[in-house]
C-alpha cells in the first residue's frame, strides 16, 4: 500500500493510475474514436460497434484478458486498500470448494445449502463461455430465430427482429417462427389473427408486425430448427418451456433472454442459468430502459445485449439494431443481467421515497445507493468487476425509468399512502403483472444475512425490512 | 493487441483486467469494507470515509499513484484499442505547448487562441495540488470559517457548517463569518435581521441559521482572518469578489466552491480556476445532488466533495457532513467540478425530450448519452480519467435530478412547446435566475467545433444547435 502524498503533482484515484490511461492519451487521445477503417487486432464486428457508437469504444469496448495478464499487471495501489483485513465474514469469490448449481441460497433453506456456493465459479466460467458443445463453433449462416414469447415486449421485439431479417438476409434466414401460447380471443385463435391481421390484438392493439414473424402455437414446432432462441417469456414460465425443448433444438442453437428478473423459487437463479442448465447452450441476454410499448412506437431508445461470444454479439447487433433501437453489446453478460433483477428492490426504494415525498435530492440519492448496492452485489458474488458496464443501457438507464416509473415504484409509492400489504396491491395495481422487486430483496437479503453482509447493503436490507418485517418507512432512511 | 478468444473461460472486459481485482478478491474480499480498524497504509481521515460510508471505499477510495506506476502497470489489452489509428482530428490530451492560462477558448474569440491550449496542463497540476505557497504546508487547528454568500444555497449550508463547528470543536474556530451582499428588507438591514433574528428572511425564510453565524456585510473584513473560505455566491460575481480579497487573505487560507457551472466570459474557465488565478490558493469543490431549500429543510440527501488534498478532504467532510447531508470525498476536484456545469447541457435536452413528450425510454437514453459525453469531455480536455467519480452524488444523482427537475429542462421544455426565445423564456420562467445550460452549451459547442470533434458530441452538440441554429427539436435526436 502505498501512501497518498499531499503534495504529489498529480494526485490520481485508483482507477485512472490502474487503467494506465494516461500514458495512452499522451501518445493517442484519438484513440477513444475508433474507427472501422482503424488498423487493431480487434474483429470486424467490434470495429463496426465502435464506428457506430464512439462512446461505446470510451466505454465498453472489452477486449478479452486471461486471468494471469490480469494478475500480473496489478499495481500495488489498488482499489483494495486492505487487503489484508479480516476476511472472515464475506464470502468467497473464489471459493475453493463450488458445485455446478448456479443459484445462490438463502439460509433459509439449509436442506441443499451444500450443494450452493455465493458465488458458482464453475458456472460463472460456463456463463463466461467454456460450453464444450457449441461456443467456439461457428455457425453457418443465415441463422434462423424463434421468439419465444409474445406478450407486450415479445410482439415489440417481434416486430424488430422480422425487419431487421429483411435488412440482413445474408445474415438470417427470413423466416421468423414465434412461439404464442394459444388462446381465443374474440372468437378466434390468437395466432390465426397474428398471421392474418399481423397484429398481436391482445397484448400489442395498433402495432402491424411484419409479415415474415409466423405465430406458432407448439413451442417445440417454432423452436425445431433456430439457431438463435429469443426467450421473452414472463420468468415463471421459462423452465417448463426448456424442459419441453430438452433435446428437440438444433445442435448449435444458441439462446438470448430478454427477460428482467431472477428466479426466486430456490434461491437466487439467473434466468440464464435456468436457460443453460436445462438446454446445456450458450446464452446471452439484452437489458434496458426498453417499455415495450414505446418501443414499438419507434420512439428512440437504447439497449444493451451482454454475450460473453463476441462474434455473436456482433450478429445479436444485427438481429436487434434499429434507427430508433440502439445496441450497444458488452461481454460481462451476468452484469447486464443483474442489472434487469436487481434494480428493481431499487424501484421499491425510490417508490418509498415517493411515498415519503422527500423530494428529489433524497430519491437521487437513493438511485445512487441502489445502483452502487448492485455493483457490489454483483462484484461479490458473481465476479463482475467492470463497472463501465452500468453506464450502459442496463444500468443507470434502466434504472431511471425504473424509478420514474415502473411498477415496484407505483406499488412501493401506494404502500406508503395506504400500508395496504403488498401482496393486496399487486392485485389491486398491476393487472396481473408481477410484483418483483419485493420478491428479489427477499432472497437478497437471505444471502446476505447468511453471509453477514447486511450491513455493508443498507438500502437492499431496508427495501426488505420494509416489505417483510414492517418496518416503518420513514425510518427506512435512518440506516443509510 | 491480443484478439479475443471466444473460448476463453474468462473473458473480461478491459477494465476488471487492468484493476486486477480478480487477484485481490480472491485473496481477500472483504477488503472492499475498509474499516477504521483495519491495517493500511492509508490516513485516520480516509479510514474513517471508508468505515462511514463502506460503498465509498469501493467506488471512490483514491490512493495516489505516479505516472509512472501507472504506465508501467498497463498491460497490453487497453481501453484504447487502435491507439495507431489517426491522431490528427483530436486535442493532445498532453500537449507539449501549453499555458498557464486554464480557460479552453473558442475558435470565435481568435485573438486570444495561441494563449490557449485545450488541455492546460500546466494549469491542471495546479488544481491537482502543486501550489507553491500553501499546499503542503498543515495547518494548526481550529479552521476558521468565511461564507462567501448568503442565498438560499449560502444560508443552507451556513445552518450546516454553523452546527458542525460546534460539533467539531477541536477542529474549527467557533466563530463563524457569513458574507452578505447588504440590502435593506423591511425597512432593516439584512445583515442585522440576520444577526438577531437568524434567519436570512429573503433567501431562506422559515430556517434558523445557529447564532454562531455572524453576517458581515464587508466581504474583505468576513475574509480578513479566515483559513477556510465558503465561495456560495452566483459565479458572475466571483470574480469581483476575488479582486476585492486579493492579497487580504490569510497566508494559509484556502477555498471550496459550491457554485456550480462554469465562466464563460471569455471561453471555458472553472470557477475554482477563477479563484485561484486570482486568489492563488488551493481550491476544493463541493457538488451534488442539493437543491437548497430540501437540504435545509433536513431532508436526507448527499453530495460530494473533490478535493486533490487529501488531508484538506477530511477537514471538509467534518465541516460539512451531517446525518442528513452525506459527503463523499474524491481526489478528482475537476471531474466534479465539470460535473456541476456539464450537466445543465443534459438537462436542457432533458427538457427537449420532455417537451416532445418522448417517453421515458427516450429520456433515460438522453440522459445516459449526456453522462457518458460529460465523461468523455472532461477526458478528453481535462485528462480525467476515474470513470467512478461519475457514480458520486456529483455525477449521476445531480444529473437525474437536474433532468427530473432543474431549470434548465424547464426552460427546454417550455421551447418546444412555445417556441419562444430561450431568452424570453429564461426571463418569464426563472424569476432573475440564469439559464445555464445554453451557454455552457455555446462555449462546448465552439471548442468542440474547432477541435473537429462535434461528431463526437452528438448530443452535446444538437443542444447547441436547437439553441442557436433554430434546429427544429423534432430533428434533435437525428444525430445520436
Amino acid at each position: 500500500m502505498t501512501h497518498c502524498d499531499q503534495s504529489a503533482a498529480t494526485p490520481r484515484t485508483n482507477l485512472s493510475a490502474l487503467l494506465g490511461l494516461d500514458a495512452a492519451t499522451t501518445s493517442a487521445p484519438s484513440s477513444f474514436f475508433a474507427t472501422a477503417s482503424a488498423s487493431s487486432g480487434v474483429d470486424a464486428a467490434s470495429r463496426r460497434l465502435n464506428a457506430l457508437f464512439p462512446m461505446t469504444s470510451l466505454l465498453s469496448s472489452a477486449p478479452c484478458a486471461s486471468s494471469s495478464s490480469s494478475s500480473s499487471s496489478k499495481p500495488p495501489q489498488q482499489v483494495l486498500r486492505s487487503a489484508s483485513a479480516n476476511t472472515s465474514s464475506a464470502p468467497a469469490a473464489s471459493s475453493t470448494s463450488h458445485s455446478n448449481s448456479s443459484n445462490i441460497s438463502s439460509s433459509s433453506n439449509g436442506s441443499s445449502k451444500s450443494q450452493r456456493s455465493p458465488t458458482a465459479q464453475k458456472s460463472n466460467s460456463r456463463r463466461r463461455g467454456s460450453l464444450k458443445h457449441t461456443q467456439s463453433l461457428p455457425h453457418k449462416m443465415p441463422y434462423k430465430i424463434c421468439i419465444i414469447g409474445s406478450g407486450n415486449w415479445g410482439s415489440a421485439i417481434a416486430k424488430i427482429i422480422g425487419n431487421n431479417v429483411q435488412a440482413h438476409s445474408g445474415v438470417f434466414d427470413q423466416h421468423v417462427t414465434m412461439y404464442v401460447y394459444e388462446e381465443v380471443v374474440n372468437g378466434r385463435k390468437l395466432t390465426e389473427i397474428i398471421n392474418t391481421e399481423h397484429e398481436n390484438v391482445k397484448y400489442l392493439p395498433g402495432i402491424k408486425l411484419p409479415s415474415n414473424v409466423v405465430a406458432v402455437p407448439d413451442v417445440v414446432e417454432a423452436a425445431k430448427d433456430a439457431n438463435i432462441l429469443v426467450f421473452v417469456v414472463p420468468h415463471q414460465f421459462v423452465i417448463n418451456i426448456c424442459k419441453s425443448l430438452h433435446g428437440k433444438i438444433a445442435h448449435d442453437a444458441k439462446a438470448i433472454s430478454l427477460i428482467k428478473g431472477i428466479d426466486t423459487t430456490n434461491g437466487i437463479q439467473l434466468i440464464s442459468d435456468v436457460i443453460r442448465d436445462e438446454l446445456n447452450i450458450e446464452v446471452g441476454v439484452l437489458m434496458g430502459a426498453n417499455i415495450a410499448g414505446e418501443v414499438a412506437a419507434e420512439n428512440f431508445c437504447e439497449t444493451t445485449v451482454g454475450c460473453a461470444n463476441v462474434r455473436m454479439g456482433g450478429i445479436y447487433k444485427q438481429l436487434f439494431n434499429t434507427s430508433y433501437f440502439r445496441v450497444n453489446v458488452v461481454t460481462d453478460t451476468i452484469a447486464v443481467e443483474l442489472c434487469g433483477a436487481l434494480k428493481n428492490i431499487v424501484g421499491v426504494a425510490a417508490g418509498l421515497a415517493d411515498g415519503l415525498k422527500l423530494g428529489d435530492n433524497s430519491k437521487a440519492a437513493i438511485i445512487r445507493i441502489g445502483l452502487c448496492e448492485m455493483m457490489k452485489f454483483a462484484r461479490l458474488f458473481y465476479n463482475c468487476n467492470d463497472f463501465m458496464v452500468y453506464f450502459e443501457s442496463c444500468g443507470v438507464a434502466d434504472l431511471i425509468t425504473t424509478c420514474a416509473g415502473g411498477r415496484n415504484r407505483k406499488v412501493a409509492e401506494a404502500y406508503v399512502q395506504t400500508r395496504k400489504p403488498f401482496q393486496q396491491l399487486e392485485a389491486e395495481l398491476l393487472n396481473g403483472q408481477k410484483l418483483q422487486g419485493t420478491l428479489t430483496a427477499k432472497e437478497v437479503y437471505h444471502v446476505l444475512s447468511e453471509k453477514k453482509l447486511t450491513q455493508e447493503f443498507p438500502l437492499f436490507t431496508a427495501v426488505y425490512q420494509v416489505c417483510f418485517e414492517n418496518l416503518d418507512p420513514q425510518l427506512f432512511l435512518t440506516s443509510l
